[in-house]
């Protein structure tokens, strides 16, 4: 596949300005934009401006749009940063390209053990250390740089650009469901594809691709033995314990190998269709490595790998992720707690729905502590859900997506899911009715949410590149 | 049993003194000794001078022994507060009779909910509200008071008297056990006979005497699947979870019902003795307002009175405390814990041993491991571990207690053991030997250690005239 001449052209100049692309992401680094602390509330929202400045210079017609204010534990209101809208051409005859990102990061400070200052971006051996590197601020920049570099080289913008950047993203995305709403008819209204920079290669070396998402149903168990936590010396032996109620709960939930055991709850699993299982075989993921990384003895499923990607990405698994009793225990606490709470979730996927989960769970904890028999209180919740995601792989758009990876990488992606949640995408497939495509970027031991986010500069370059391969590509579809 | 003269003149002297009692006790209550807040040393030291200068004003030959510095979690270096010695009377035809009580309190203040200044004692409705009032500021001013009234009256106090003070109690006891240890041969060597008042009655209305108390072997397990809590969106399904591991191991350890589950843990505790259980059944102990003070629903071994006071008291118990996995877990966490720990407690009753209970916890749950087959690493470990204690009720010394508490009361007291621990009293039986009794004068309704901390006026003044009774009783002892 030859290289299309406007794109040979775009690609050189990506190559000729990787340092002003690298001050560019130096700047955005430096503004602490940490939407999950309210002390940073203000450089969150000039993140914001300092992002719309930038639009504006590239012609772009850019709406802050107010989405309200946010409630404090404490209960002060604080405004949420805007989330900011941006247009790029309107011609009728050219696909209209709709883009994600977030212009918010996660906490971070060197006392975390950052080897450097996690907002002063930092160049060491190929890599670009620094909060927001690689989550989100990187690919948000890249998208900037490859329109800016058709415009510098006074070549036609394939498509129609639209832009939605958000600022609560790392903090719940508070107020950008809402916005989005508001904007079905409007901001939203004409776009043809979705595309978002947001998450990471499986590895290192391999692009990918990703066109599904598992869902999330969160819940909890509270027992109650008692209105006030009590001493174990002049208690223990004369109370039901609510820890052991829930301990028996809780062990009822999974096996060793981390099974689900509630009944019915496979039910609505989609089938492996014809070929599923030989795809995830041809993925590129090291079972060795993955083990090392995370510190493990042995994985479960005879560390087969097909296995362990699809019990990843396409069935459910459920965690126990804690248990809360006493507040402020000390070291060695001896005390029976009143009350506890487990909270466990359940990682959803096609065709599983919310509901389904939630029906299947509650009949079978409740049958579990009606055989329990203790006297205790209990309460059992869904506290939060979301859906699970997938997008139809065959799709043009789809196509178009892995020749853009062709023209940068020399190589096909691995088309591949994620185990979590990006709920955002299942918000724009939603509100647009059009497909919609995560081309990630980043790699994945680019340290996100913790010390250390860095990005490889390899991939901030090629990732400019990859999106305007992506713009050139996407121009072409007919559908 | 007619009243003897001496205490007739001493309880009159004590009525009369109520308002001089109040106000000393006022005084101590506002010096704010909290030992487990390093701010507060200062205070905690001048407690001990304020209480030596008032038993120099008796006449106590006082020595406060050094022992030692506190190494704080930061690594910082604090004095510990002396230990206060103190000795009056050395007439070998006499009784020597030690007292102990502790001079430091717990933390309080008024954000915990107190409806007045913990440190001012604010006296209402016949209580007398303040932090240490009950715990064990005012037993130890009653014991003072007792020897001025016997000296002001000019009466011979028939004992000599030792009393061992010390200021760390509420935070592990850090330097008395050595101190102790140091005094065998010296200080504690001529006791007769151990007092100690710092625990309560069970109720509000019958006094009580203490002749035992469990034990505590503190067990911790901790599993560990992984080095880095794991996202369970993207690990979830390939990790053998340290969390389901755990839940597996702690629901091996007790029934609904409270009876542990560990084979042969029963084997070496005292089988009941003759009258043993109709001692239980005897003693004043309101089930119903029990279950509703704790707020529970309902209480197990079918509520019955004798059985619960057995379960508390002369049988072990096991409770689960907490589980602890993430670090500062936000409400809803998603993450699968790398490492979880559990905690555990025995209380521990006559004949057990720690060593024994250990032989067995460990036996089992390395069984119980075994059996469950995951490939993650465990660490099973006792971390702590007090022996339990009781004492002989028949020995002439009760008896005397007894025979106190009538004078006082008009009635004989309950006999009774406490589930919790007070490693002191067993540091002093095993150092001198000797008979320990522990004397209570607050009541179960005092919320030490809580918010709003009281004792009642009239067990301020009648635990003075208690005292008075109590050295007069064991004066006549010839044992």
């Amino acid at each position: 596949m030859e290289l299309p001449s406007v794109l040979q052209k775009l690609f050189k100049y990506v190559d000729d300005n990787k340092s002003t692309y690298i001050n560019n992401l130096r700047e955005a680094v430096a503004i602490r934009s940490i939407s999950g602390q309210e002390m940073y509330r203000k450089q969150t929202c000039d993140m914001v401006d300092w992002t719309a400045n930038r639009l504006r210079a590239l012609n772009f017609e850019v709406t802050l749009a107010n989405v309200g204010n946010q409630t404090l534990p404490n209960g002060n209101e604080i405004p949420l940063p805007p989330v900011l809208y941006a247009t790029l051409g309107k011609n009728p005859r050219k696909k209209t390209i709709c883009i994600y990102g977030h212009l918010d990061v996660t906490p971070a400070s060197r006392e975390d053990g950052w080897d450097s200052d996690p907002f002063i971006l930092t160049e060491s051996d190929g890599k670009l250390y620094g909060r927001g590197a690689s989550d989100d601020k990187g690919p948000v920049l890249c998208w900037l740089h490859i329109i800016e570099a058709y415009q510098k080289l006074k070549e036609d913008i394939p498509v129609n650009i639209k832009m939605v950047f958000e600022s609560m993203e790392e903090s719940g995305g508070l107020g950008v469901d809402e916005s989005l709403e508001n904007e079905k008819n409007g901001f939203l209204k004409d776009i043809d594809y979705v595309c978002i920079s947001d998450n990471y290669w499986l590895g290192t070396e391999k692009p990918c691709i990703t066109y599904g998402l598992r869902g999330l149903c969160y819940f909890t168990i509270e027992i109650e033995c008692a209105s006030l936590d009590l001493h174990s010396g002049g208690f223990g032996g004369s109370v039901y314990e609510a820890m052991s109620d829930l301990i028996y709960m809780l062990n009822t939930l999974v096996d060793k190998e981390g099974n689900i055991l509630i009944p019915g709850i496979n039910k609505d699993v989609a089938p492996l269709e014809r070929n599923e299982k030989e795809m995830y075989s041809q993925i590129d993921f090291d079972v060795n490595s993955y083990r090392t990384k995370i510190g493990a003895t042995k994985l479960p499923h005879n560390e087969n790998k097909t296995e362990l990607l699809m019990r990843r990405w396409r069935y459910p698994s459920l965690s126990i992720h804690t248990i809360e009793g006493i507040k402020d225990a000390p070291m060695a606490p001896t005390v029976i707690p009143g009350k506890v709470t487990g909270k466990f979730s359940i990682r959803s996927v096609p065709n599983q729905t919310s509901e389904g989960i939630k029906e299947n769970v509650l009949d079978y904890l409740n049958q579990k502590w009606k055989e329990r028999g203790s006297p205790n209180q209990i309460q059992i919740l869904m506290t939060a859900s979301g859906p699970n995601w997938i997008e139809n792989l065959n799709h043009a758009h789809y196509l178009a997506g892995q020749r853009a990876v062709q023209h940068v990488f020399g190589q096909k992606p691995d088309l591949t899911r994620e185990g979590g949640s990006i709920p955002i995408a299942i918000t724009f497939q939603k509100l647009t009715g059009k497909n919609v495509i995560l081309m990630p970027i980043g790699t994945g031991d680019d340290n996100v949410h913790s010390k250390n986010e860095k990005m490889y500069i390899k991939n901030y370059i090629e990732g400019t590149k990859l999106f305007g391969a992506y713009l050139h590509e996407v121009s072409k579809l007919s559908d």
